[in-house]
Formats: C-alpha cells, structure tokens, sequence
C-alpha cells in the first residue's frame, strides 16, 4: 500500500460534481470486472453488455460509444452533422462555447453560434431568428443544435420545449444534440422517461454524462437515428477517445446504468440544491438567481462574505453570482453546516 | 454487487499489453484516493505528487501532464514543434504512422514522413538522405524526430543509438520525441537508468507510456527541456485530454512510479517473453523475425497453425508475421501452455 | 478575336466596388508587363519593385506578400497571431465574422468573437468588457484585433481610435490586424497619409485591398513590424496562395500604387457616395442608416421600392436597409440617374 | 503609361511554364470583357458561357468551378471525397505530394499515400497491395486515387491504362481524381478526344489547368459525375478561392477553350520539346532520363554542364536530373540556340 501523505485530506466541496469522487459501486464493478485478458478497443463482452443497456434504457436499439470526457463527447456527437461550411447553433451560456477552448472550432471545423438564453435555455423565437440570416456561400450554415439538458445554471428543459426546438432545427435541416453532462438529475427533476425526454422529442444523439454522475472517467456517446454516426469508430480514434482497455469504460458505465444509480444519484443531489435553496432563500444577503431544478443552486451574495464563505466550503464564482452544486455524495449536514455559516455572515 | 454473466470469463492471451487489466497495486491506490473531493482539472495533491516523482525519476525539473491514451500523448507531445507547414519523420514501423488513423494530420495538421526501418529502428543514414531533400516552401519542412523505444517490433535503441539519431535532428532544428508506450521494458532490458536513455542522449518529449505498463488508463507526456510545451494545458483542453476527475489519473501513475513498479512489470514481461522465444526457436515450423530485445516475438509461422494456435491463446497477425506479446501478468504456465500447444502443432 | 453574344450587356450598378473591372491604367500595365519568362512563385523583378513601393508607401521597410483575395489575406495575416487556443476578437459587422464562411475558423483554428458595434466600429469600453473575461485554459485566449478601415458600413476610424484601440490589444499581449479592402477610400476620406494612418497607430498587418480598388485580382499583406509574419511565405504555400505567375498581381499592384492610383480611386468613389447622399438625403421615403464618411450609402427604403429600383440599378439589400455602393467607375450621371428614378418612386 | 527600368528583360526559359506570359489572345479577351459591372462570385454571363464550353469540351454535363491555382484546384476537387479518416493515393513523383507543402494534410484534414511509380505513372499492381493493407479505425482509408496527367516526369497515361487504375479505384469505393495541369500536352500527344480519355475512362473530376496552359492565373476543377461536389461552392469560399471579379477568371478560360487553344498551346510545346530531345539525345554527355511525350524532357547531364547551362537558358535540376520545359511560347530557335550551347559544352 502506497503511504498518503498526512496532510492530504480530501473535505468536501459545493464546486463541482467533478471535485467528488468515485461511486462506491463503480469502483466496486471495477474491480469485479479486473480480471483476466479482453479484447481491446471495445471489443469485449463488458462493452457488448453496455450497449444493450443503453438499447434498453432508451427503449429503441441506440448506437453507443463511449468516450473520456464531456468535451470529447460533445464535439464528436456533433461531428454526426459536420459540413466544412456548417455553423452549430447553441445558447451563450452553453458548455459547449464558454467551457471547451477551441475543441469545436479544431476537431468540427465550423462556428459556434451562441444565442442568448433566458435562465440558460434557448428561446425558439431566437432560434428561428439566427436561422433567417443565411447568405449563401458567405456566411456558414446552421448544421446543428445543441441544448444542454440540464442547463449550465441548473435549469430543465420540459419535453414539451425539447421537441419544440427539435422541430424547428429539423425543419431547417440540422440536427438535434443534447448535452447531458448531468441527465440524470434532469430525468430526476422532471419524472419523465428518458424515451419521453429524448425519443419521442425527436432528439439525434445525446452526450450521456459519466463523470458528474458518480463514475471516475467516462462519457457516452448515443446515437438515437438508425444510420447516424456511422463511422463514430473512425471519428473516436483520430479524436483521441478510443480507449484501449475499454472495459473499464463499460464496466463503470454498466455500475451506473444498473438499477438507475445515475438517476439516484441525480435524484439525490437535486435534493441536496433544494435543501439549500430552502435553507438560504430567506437570507437577505442572498439573491437565488435561477429556479432552482435540478442539481445547482446560483445566487448572488456580497463580495466580502464570497472569500469568507469559500475557506468554509469552496465553490466557484460566476459571471458575478455564486455557483453552489451538490453531487451524488453531498450529505444534509453539508448543507445545514454550509447555510449555517453563510447565516453567520448574514448576521455580522 | 452487480450480477456477472457466468460465460464471462477472461483468459489471459499473447495478444497485447492492453488485453491485460489493472495491476492489483494501481486498483487499490485508485480505491486509497477515493474519498472526498478534490480539486478538478489536476488542481490536486495527487497530481502534485506525481509531478514531484516524475522530476525524481528523470533525475531533472521536467514538466508532466497526464492525458488520456498514446495517440493522445503522441500527438500532443509532438504539438511543441508543430509549425502549420511542417513534418513528422518517423519509422515506417511506428504506432504513430500505423495505428493512429488521421489523428497526427488532424491534430497536428502536419504530414508524417515514414522511413524505412530496420529491425524498426530508423537507420542515422536513412535519416540524413531524408533530410537533405528540402524544396523551400513547396515541401514541408521537417520539425520533429519520433522514436519509439522499445520498437513497435521490440527491438530496443541504445542511448547511443538515440543520442545519434537527436544530434543529427536537432542539428537540422528538430525535436525529439520518445513513444514509449512500453518504456519500462527498454529500461529493464538494456538495464540504464531513465536519465541515462533520456536525459543525456537529448531528447525533448517523452510519451511516457501507463496503460500498456499496468495502469487502468492514462498516459504522461513528460517535457524534459525548460520552457518546452509551456502552452500544454491549453492543447490538453481543446484536445480532449483534459480530466476532469484528474486525480484518479495521478492514482494511477503515483502507484507506477512507486518502487519502479513499472520497471518491474517490464522486466517480468520481458522475461516471459524471452522464455517464449526460448521454448519455440528451436521448432522447426517458427522463424524468428526479430530480436527479442522486450517483451514482445514476432514470428514467421504457417498458415495453417495460426487459426488452430489462435483459438488456444489470441494472439494478431502482423504483416505476415505473429505477434505474441507478453504483459505483467502472463505466468510461466501461460507460455508453456502455448508453447505446447505450437509444439502439438509443429509435431502434426 | 472572340465574338461576343449581342446581350450581353455590363451596365454599371451600386452593388459592390468588386462588380467594376479592371482601371485602365492597371490592364495596360499587365500588357506591359506580358513578356518573355519571369521566375515563378514572386521571384521576378516586378515582385521586388512592389516590394519597394509598398515600403515608400508605409515609410518604413515593410514585408509585403501577394495573395488572391481577400479572405486569404485577412486569414493568412491573422496567422501571424495564430494559437491553437486563441480567439480574434473584430466588430459583429466585420467581413470577417460575416463574409468568410468557416475559413477563419478552419485555417486558422481559432474562435471569432464578434462584439456589438456602433456605426460598424469596436467600442474600447466594449473591447476592454471582453478582454476582462477569461477562464484559463477552458476558454479561448483574445489573440488578435482585427479592424476593418473604412469599416463595412462605410464609416472611417481616425487615427486616434485606431491608436486607442491597438494599445488596449496590445496591452494585453494581442496583435492588431486592419482589414483594409478598400483602404483608398479611408485614406481619401480622412486626408492623413498611410504611415500617419497605419504605422503610428501601432498597427501589425494590413490586409491591402486590391480587387475592391480597381485591379482584376489580388490583395496585398503588409506587415510593418520587423519579423512579424517570417513563415508567411509557407503560410501562403500550404493557404492556396502562392500563384506562380506572380509577376501579374505583382503588375497589377504595380500599376495600382503608382501616383496614389488607389487613392485616387477613392477619391473619386467617396465623392459619388456623397453626391448620391446629397441628392437622397432630402426625400422622406429615405432614411440614411450610418455617416457616408466613405464610398457607401446605407439608407432604409421602402420595401416596395426596393424592387423597381433593383432593376433601374442593382444594389444589394442589407440587413433590413439598402446598401448603395460606388466604385472608381461610378459616374456623376450613375447617381443622377438613380437618384431620379428614387424621386420619382418617392412621388408615387 | 508606368515606366519600365531599363534592366528588365525577361528572356525565355526551360524552367517551367509557369515562367511564361500569358498568351496573347487571352490578354486580349481579358480586355474585350473589361466593360461596364457584372455580377460578382461568378453569377455573370461569362462564367455561365465557361461553364458550356466545359460541357461542350467533356460531351456531357458537367459542373465546373473556376479556382486561383493548382494546389487548390487539386486538393478541393479531393475535397469532394474527403472523410476525417481518409487518405489519398498517389504517385511518389505527384506535385500533391511534392509541391504544396502541407495544404493536402491541413485542407482536406487527411493522409498522402505516395506510392512508388514507374516513369511517374502508378503501377496498377503496387495500388492493389497498398489496397490490401487496411487495418480497420487504427489506419487511414483511402478514399481517393489522384493520376498526373501528363505526369510530372512528361510521360503520359493511355486512355486504357486511367480506366484499369480507376477501376480499381471504384472497387474500393474510391473517387478517381486527374491533376491536368498541362492536360492539353497529353491530349495533344495522344490524340484522343477529353471524353475518351477522361470521361469514358470513369473519371470523377479533374483539375483542368490553366496557368501553366497560358493564361495569367486560374484553374478549373471539373466534376464529371452528377451531384459529385454539389457543397464545391463553399468549399470554395471558406478555401480561399471565391474570385469576386470572377468574370476575368472566366474571360481568360473562355479564350483557352475557343479552337482548342489549349491543346494548341500543348501540342506546340510538346514539339519543342522532341525538337530539343532530337538534338541532344546523341550527345555523350547527356542521357534521357523519361520517355519524352509531353513538353519536358528529363536528362542527366555532368554537373559543372549544368552551371554554364543554366546561365544560358535558365532550367531547374531535378532529383539528380535536370527539367528542360517547353512552354507555349518556347521558339525553335530557343531550341536551336540550347542545344548549341549543349553542344559546346559537350566538346570542351
């Protein structure tokens, strides 16, 4: 056994549901899945198994891949609807164009296009409108959407808004990507299927999270279309996500689809956020700044109490409020003691 | 504990380092630092300490970033000497040119010269004529210099041989860089110390190779110059290389690094690998093809014995040739057991 | 001789300064300049002597490079400050974020970040707004300014605010580009001379108009810093620039920069733009959109009258207004003329 | 009128025909076009009259593209079989591999796959053996065929020989590309008709040359197939190759094609250069290289030859060899006046 420094210890944190670390039952499948020799590059029964959980989960034979990183599923679901002239059109507030430097612009080759959001999500009016420009040859061409699902600041799509969206991307030709770093906690919010959030609204293919739902490393990539996304395979492995031991990616993934661990896990800290909203809201130094859905709570607080606050319990500021997310392993006494040093502040 | 399918079974092959799975010292290091949360993105005193061991085992100040998988390191190592009209000389043998689809041309928008090897190791005259061509701006021009060591067959550079080949590359103004997805089994086999084989032969970048060397998944890209790849960060990002549960990754490489251990699992490969050409060099069906320097014999062997010898113990054909390739944890019994088996086949 | 069909007919329009031809003065150089052989690639003494002109123009020894039009110079000038996670940050009118398809993002790699504009021009409070954002590696890095001079809706930045803006960029480590298609008119407009204009100001590279000035085909690249844009000629190689016959655009440019030609051709157009202003600007269907401080008329219209007047003389609609665009060869009687036909749909 | 310096002669060379003018009755079309505003981008009546004489020249019909230069008239016409994980087959002798540094790696995004030739043609067995290799998502698959035609070396493919290559081609699913640079050369030495040899050979698109044929500047690419590059416009404009003043691109392809001045340009050069391997092929010194059926001959000659030479007539050395190129406006007497010198220095 490796000897751990003294000092390494390891609180945790309202930052990000990636400062958390492993779910116990990933790291347990893990281990149970370290055994003997497979095939490499996903050519093993570990990976075969995971593609059929997702097949059911979605309700429909879906393609499946899995990747490392959110960044990475992102660009490359999208590259299902690259043209060397094509634009893809999200909302400013999206991960995909504050949070992935030049990935969609170096691996795509195409423009981003951010529109402004109300409460981070896109509003079909200001879709329909950035989809009347269009000037030829000159100006590229919206290929493809992309919603975040749950937003960047916590709030949920309803099916309803999804399809909506999704037809008038489609009537325009593009295709329809979802972002779901965190679905989980957006299933958990809403109560809805995910065939009723994702199938039936018409989406493409979805970024289905893996690290900031409770495993150590790993996204999916689901094409929901027969056809599309064909030569994913290719698209993987000169863009630096064909994992070699790929059954640990399935394996992690395969701990997290078994008995909806990411729903729960979703479920779970999506409590988390509102226990924190119910115990802050009232608050006069705080300002909550979005409905409060799924797994985060964003609030404006004075500058004085942000560096006080943060030595309690660190967190990241943003854009001017304050980002509090709670993950799969964020407890009630985490939230009790967190607002019962923030009402410390208030009081002084 | 999630239900296992009773016909997954796992035998060990000869097939590649990446069909084995964690060594039991990386899992439970993994299972040691999972608690609380961490800083993501490498923020963390995981990561730290990792730096720290990588400084110590190159005997100088180098400058680590852990990434994804070896197409990854390969390609952003080589990023430091990127110029938009540039080239990458390297063996024809080499993963880099073989096995990495379009991800250098992409990635590095740069072409790759493939020399003719020997043995997989490009020849110091092969390199000169090749550098002599030179067509002002209508050819590119060639930036960095790619070695693999051990060889994609094996073999094994001396320093001498590298330091050779680094001097004429960086007198025409290139880069150096080692693939050494399997590095510690050239340490173990030619027995030098790593700033003996890196350090003072000149080299500039280093892929230094986890997966294959007993790790989960994860690779390191070590600078070993000042200054060299200072915007790393920034290519790991849009490169699709950025974790953000980064200290899983440092886990990883922190149990490697501790006691050399992946210099022990070289050296115990390399032993079963030479054990293997021992047992079937004298068979008159098999034909050595090169020098078994690693853990790796490439063999010439009928046709008809290679289907029946697959479905003993997989293993790839190459070129013509059979690859057996030996990991950590192929046992003294693995390879007699195929040795028999080729000996049953030799005898037929 | 080659016959020509009866219709076919080239009446002069207000569309664009690149629907005129060639300024006589420039195809007689071409035919001066059609004899015997001359090295290739740029090689030949017309090439040098422009080279020359180009340094007498800026007063200082400039490097100077020939390319086909200009996308590619304001692609290939912006390379000088290319990073493979930077961003260039111009107004939200810019040809560049508007015109170029995906070639700023597919040759240079980069991000185009268009900011709000008044009168087409970069507001500094709006571009230090901008520059103050930043994320480390998770977004892209401001890299490069580029200015467009007269900007495209016609209005000219002085000197000053030129200077302004090139010390915010510069201060924070970001090169300055100015896009100057129709720079002659700029000059004309505002009476100060290039080096007043463009060298004290601070400016890096200039895209130098050709074909918007009066010549068939070509642009200039001018960058006035010593050793700035040293790989510009592979840049220009592997950017589809290089043309062999290089002595023609060099012949064109030649003919272009002798007695202020190209100013002259301002000159000339920004004096019809006012006349067609003066003559407009009184009738109450008209509503002039932005200063006429160059060779382009911006007026809202009625939506009715758009299309009669199309077909007296074509022009193209803009963004909910009429652009009205004069060009070395617009004639007094042109705006006389369309400016009668506007009088008389006014009467209607 | 622009003074000329009294220095500036430009006698004729053997280096290239890219060294020569422009022939004088494509100047003189140029001038005939130079009237009054067309249309910009191409949508002029010229551009259209282009567009059939190409369906006129290939006796079907076509979908033409009018681009600035070689390299990106040959890597768009590729761009039509682009896939992110592609690569292309050509000639180890091909000016795509050879002369346009790194713009097939950084347009197209994709591999160059040069193969060993003979005389500078493929051989129809190596492209099968390259074709065997394949290696699922880990390498390269071609997609593309790219012929020289005539190749660089001068000789020239039979119509039987383009169909045998391209038919294997197409049974891997390949697209089939001719760089027709000097193409008339090789119609003129065949004698055969453009669609016997390009279109009934099962070609899918040709870069049909222009600059080095006699014009000033410009290329055509020429897809045989229906709906084969239908996205070429904007390939062309994000590749930098949109001419707005597109009409003197037209004016200068309308006058090549009138009478077939192309394939007289072509058979003009093609006897001067069998005019110049007559005269040398006895001499001791010099011994011919390639069969001569285009307009270059390819010699070895002793090197202290060579400097005198080159002062006489201006040639590029070439591999080891020396190029003599004929072009359109190479005289006998520039022939005559060589061969002499050739010969003086055969019998020092």
């Amino acid at each position: 056994m490796i000897e751990q420094p003294h000092d390494d210890h390891f609180p945790r944190h309202l930052a990000s549901d990636n400062f958390a670390g492993i779910h116990p039952l990933v790291l347990a499948h893990i281990a149970a899945c370290n055994r003997g020799h497979a095939m490499a590059y996903g050519d093993d029964p570990i990976t075969a198994r995971v593609g059929q959980a997702f097949d059911q989960l979605f309700g429909t034979q879906v393609t499946s891949h899995l990747v490392f990183n959110g960044t990475a599923a992102n660009v490359l679901a999208l590259s299902a609807f690259a043209r060397s002239f094509g634009s893809v059109v999200c909302s400013d507030f999206a991960h995909l164009i504050n949070d992935e430097s030049t990935a969609p612009e170096r691996i795509l080759g195409m423009r981003l296009i951010g529109l402004s959001s109300r409460n981070g999500k896109i509003d079909p009016s200001a879709l329909i409108e950035e989809l009347r420009r269009g000037h030829g040859v000159h100006h590229p061409t919206p290929v493809a959407l992309s919603l975040t699902q749950p937003t960047e600041v916590g709030t949920v799509y309803s099916p309803d808004e999804i399809r909506n969206l999704a037809d008038i991307a489609h009537a325009h030709g593009m295709g329809v990507h979802v972002d779901g770093a965190r679905l989980g906690t957006a299933v958990a919010s809403l109560g809805v299927s995910v065939p009723q959030m994702l199938v039936e609204t018409g989406v493409d293919v979805v970024s289905f999270g893996g690290t900031k739902q409770g495993i150590m490393c790993g996204e999916a990539v689901i094409f929901l279309k027969p056809g599309l996304g064909a030569d994913f395979p290719h698209w993987q492995k000169h863009g630096l996500q064909l994992a070699s031991k790929m059954r640990f990616l399935a394996a992690q993934f395969e701990a997290l689809l078994t008995d909806d661990l990411w729903v729960e896990n979703g479920r779970h800290a999506n409590a988390m956020a509102r226990k924190l909203r119910d115990a802050v809201s009232g608050m006069p130094m705080v300002e909550i700044a979005f409905p409060v859905e799924s797994n985060a709570v964003f609030a404006r607080i004075p500058q004085d109490a942000l560096d006080t606050l943060q030595r309690h319990t660190f967190f990241w500021p943003w854009n001017g409020l304050v980002r509090w997310m709670c993950a799969f392993d964020t407890t009630p006494e985490d939230i009790e003691s967190f607002a019962a040093a923030l009402a410390t502040l208030a009081r002084r």
